[in-house]
């Protein structure tokens, strides 16, 4: 199944997301694959069968959100000089969201940019990260605060990936589902509370679903100016959680969860969705066995935090609430007394 | 006067080029001027007379190319989160290439880029470096390996600040003046031979005509893709010169102007230009006292260092050679021998 990222045509950005069809791939350009040392032992065998290339090499990094920095980046670039990978030749991000990011990251500034593909093996990956061009690495401010859009030439989805990965991250990717279904599709929410994700249809059609979505919103705001923002639901709540317990306590689907409950409560405070409805959520965030739940040690701190999320400019905060099930509102115009008070009394139940 | 740069219309990233008119400008962003010491001292507080912003801080580096690196990369984006530059915010580059270069690079990957505008206080940046979107860093594999195609907001050139230049550094902006003539313009490679460029007036001219150029070859061609190539005419073998001399012998216009000197001879053995129409230029560029000669030590390590020149796609070097005075040719075909025959006869004359 192949759906197209359509963007502006004229800056010559568009691709194709393929699914659950790696294909065979002969490149006539050098080609370095960047993976981690997880997925290399599982997997890496498995796609290099799949290509040939004028070149072919490997770079391996750690696996772990807290490499994801410039020392990273660096190592990246210098195995790519020694490479000697020119301005025609192809990076391909072979991992999770994080070698995902640090891949498209160090090719959108190796010589200025070369192209990178994506092969995504975790289900956040798949669904949400692969698709998009975010690329970026975290620094001592917070996530994904240094970085570029950097499209990816091409994307390449095969769930047979996710046969291995541990059920934690795949619940974690699970809750980047849940986001995009409560702000943008009811019908896909619904599927979800019934849906059994062991079994493999239901699993790519849930992912082919989530990439269509994805694909439709960045075609309409790649640089997320407007609605790709919205995505970010749960994520203003949950950055926050993730820099308080520096990365290590949650992965980063985890705290989305959490990030989620309390933007409802926040939604629930302002009359955007009733509490049956969060209830539903937090219902099916806790069938994947995901946290719901997080003990704030000090609100005024965990407020300020906020203000270093690159989501908020010119100092007010914007949130990405849900209306119901299926919508969402985009605001900056919540008042921080309304936020407090949420935050507040966030353990209550 | 004002010249614009027309990209394509899609990717709104067009903008304008204001000679001789800095202008007052209030910003109802938060404003971060980058500069380095030396320009700091001279004209810092001119600028800040013109400017008002909702915030406005100053981050300043020390001058020199041998800063331009990622250590002063992050130095620069601590500052900017420092002083909580949003994704609104603006970065305004004040001073040479060196300070747009890193100024425009940091802008691009602060949290996935945000405007910077270029206000050039040299010659070499304002007949070039600060029209087209070039950013980047050195590292220890040569010149600008590392950066982004990110475009400026805006230029603002005022041909005032050149008074406090030392002579030096004047002469060294004028090798790249002279590159431009050699291989787009014959009208002013004849005027050049005449012009006084103490004259305030030939002077502002000049520095027009060459944004002109400029800007119609990045209008053609933002990614370098094709004729931008042409402006690397005298830099394959400049970047090797400067790379040679680690970046202290030669500031970066006299390493192209023996670079320059150097592709005039492989033009004339290949009957591109006559040994007469190569004087011209030599004479041109002694006329400004810039350098013309160079010691090769080891012409196969010369010729080796060409291949971590981004410029070089798949193995293969590519040449800019002027065509006589006013055109040129890019070219990928000249052999290995003729290059090296070149080299070796290059201190004869």
């Amino acid at each position: 199944m192949i759906i197209p990222v359509t963007l502006k045509k004229e800056c010559d950005n568009s691709y194709e997301v393929t699914i659950d069809d790696l294909g065979i791939h002969g490149f006539d350009t050098k080609v370095a694959i960047v993976t981690n040392t997880t997925v290399a032992n599982l997997h890496l065998k498995t796609l290099l069968s799949r290509i040939t290339a004028k070149t072919l090499n490997v770079i391996i990094i750690p696996d772990g959100e807290e490499y994801k920095n410039f020392k990273t980046i660096e190592y990246i670039l210098d195995k790519m000089f020694e490479y000697k990978l020119d301005r025609k030749s192809i990076l391909i991000a072979f991992g999770g969201g994080v070698v995902g990011d640090m891949t498209g990251f160090a090719a959108s500034i190796y010589q200025r940019g070369i192209d990178f593909i994506q092969i995504p093996t975790t289900l956040l990956s798949q669904v949400d990260a692969s698709v998009g061009g975010k690329t970026g690495i975290n620094n001592k401010y917070g996530k994904n605060l240094l970085g570029a859009f950097h499209q990816p030439k091409a994307v390449y989805i095969d769930t047979a990936f996710l046969k291995t990965l541990p059920q934690r991250e795949f619940n974690a990717g699970f809750a980047e589902i849940v986001k995009m279904a409560v702000t943008f599709d009811a019908e896909l929410f619904d599927f979800l509370e019934n849906a059994d994700l062991s079994n493999s249809d239901m699993l790519t059609r849930t992912v082919a679903k989530c990439v269509q979505l994805k694909a439709d919103i960045v075609s309409k705001d790649e640089k997320e100016m407007g609605i790709r923002a919205a995505l970010n639901y749960g994520h203003t709540f949950g950055h926050v959680i993730e820099n308080e317990t520096n990365y290590s306590e949650f992965l980063h689907g985890e705290a989305v969860a959490i990030g989620m409950v309390m933007a409802n409560k926040l939604a629930c405070e302002l009359g955007f969705m009733t509490s049956d409805e969060a209830s539903r959520v937090k219902r099916l965030l806790q069938k994947y066995d995901l946290p719901v739940s997080y003990t704030i040690k000090d609100i005024d701190d965990f407020y300020e935090h906020f203000f270093l999320d690159k989501k908020s400019a010119n100092d007010k905060i914007k949130f990405i609430l849900p209306k119901h099930l299926g919508h969402h509102a985009i605001t900056s115009e919540i008042s921080e007394k309304i936020v407090k008070k949420v935050l507040k009394h966030f353990g209550d139940n």
